[in-house]
């Protein structure tokens, strides 16, 4: 059982101030999936208030690349920073968590098509260690360098490990409904393409509906979930919004 | 023209005291790079005092691995945090360095035979940049994690990108004889069987004896020299011993 699992930059970080851990949330996160002593988990995380405030001030998004290496470094190193407090309280915790870095190893072609080699993630796993990937910078062909997301990254992962389960912890409990309230179940766009609509502005890395889109391109099914959400994840509960394009 | 140089951790560290760069050596390394401008460079260091005392102390070598997930990170932080200095020192003097972090791309199958995908380091190059990897633990079947040496990196770069040209930027101006003169070149194995046969033993990640095999299986032609040799290794010119296996 192959597990892909997101914390949101959100979740784990205090957005409002620059480059702050949200300590309460990251040692409940931690302590959830120390808990659960998953086999084979592989761990995604965002940017938050490390990544995105770097980002916007160096000039780089998912389109826009560089050729400053000083720039191209203050993001990644930004991320990195925030990789390590998390690999770090992991292994205080038991996990055997190990950094895996996108900028050492993805790349985009000069059509912004990424190659993410996943070897290195899968001898991990098998080894018993816990991989920990993170939104970053990666070189880009003809634009220097450009970000890649975390949400782009649980889904190569999800794909190219052949996923049982994937999960994304956001800071909302799911994907609501016209009235706030959380929708247990989609199972095509079509569903909530008038909810979500307008969400994709509201996150450079990608909104709500550019999850739910890739999340339903899927083999396996994934959820949407809050944090208090994810000690049910783990133990193999149903959490949040299941999207599940019915693929498997 | 492609330029693969290694720095010698004996070089850029002072390798008496852990964790401790060697700051007019690195200052000197970095301005020559700096004032070189290569088109097409890529770096590699060693570990010295940061990577080796990690490694001692957590019992991992080239052939012996762990699965214990804290030390192995103490190892791989070690070597990032020399990799921090040096990457923004370049940065300083003007050279567009970035990272390449080997445990997120290299990993080892269950024969210990390496697999390094060459994407990154190759888009990074064409877009301008000068990665900069270095010796590192990485993942290893059946093993947990093991030592990369900056050498073996070196020979798979210098094969992988058809470098032209290859430098060992080392502690010493050069192979010596039994007279403690410099060999100005070395065509064959045989040519130093008797000089260097008990040299193997001096370092973990390989002595003098490994460096000579392996530079000698290149298509390329290679040089083994000192710091005081750098800028005109760099110039193109012919430093310390030139090791031509005649490949090419």
């Amino acid at each position: 059982m192959t597990v892909v699992l997101k914390l949101g930059g959100s979740v784990v970080t205090d957005k409002e101030t620059p480059e702050t851990v949200d300590d309460d949330a990251l040692d409940a996160a931690v302590d959830a999936i120390g808990d659960a002593a998953l086999d084979r988990l592989v761990l995604v995380h965002g940017g938050g208030s490390f990544g995105h405030y770097q980002a916007d001030r160096h000039g780089v998004s998912l389109s826009v690349g560089s050729h400053d290496a000083p720039g191209v470094w203050a993001i990644h190193d930004a991320m990195r920073r925030l990789n390590d407090v998390i690999v770090e309280r992991l292994q205080a915790a038991g996990v055997p968590a190990l950094p895996v870095h996108p900028l050492s190893v993805a790349v985009r072609d000069a059509n912004a098509d990424l190659t993410l080699p996943l070897e290195p993630t899968r001898t991990m796993l098998a080894e018993g260690f816990v991989p920990v990937l993170h939104g970053d910078v990666v070189a880009e062909a003809e634009a220097g360098a450009t970000i890649i997301s975390g949400d782009e990254l649980v889904t190569r992962l999800a794909t190219g490990l052949s996923a049982d389960r994937v999960g994304l912890c956001s800071t909302v409990p799911g994907v609501y409904d016209d009235d706030g309230a959380v929708i247990p179940r989609i199972s095509g766009f079509a569903q909530v393409d008038a909810v979500l609509g307008g969400s994709e502005s509201t996150d450079v890395t990608g909104g709500m509906a550019e999850k739910v889109r890739a999340l339903l391109a899927l083999d396996s099914p994934a959820q949407i979930f809050g944090p208090e959400s994810l000690p049910a994840f783990l133990a193999g509960e149903s959490a949040g919004t299941v999207v599940d394009g019915g693929a498997e």
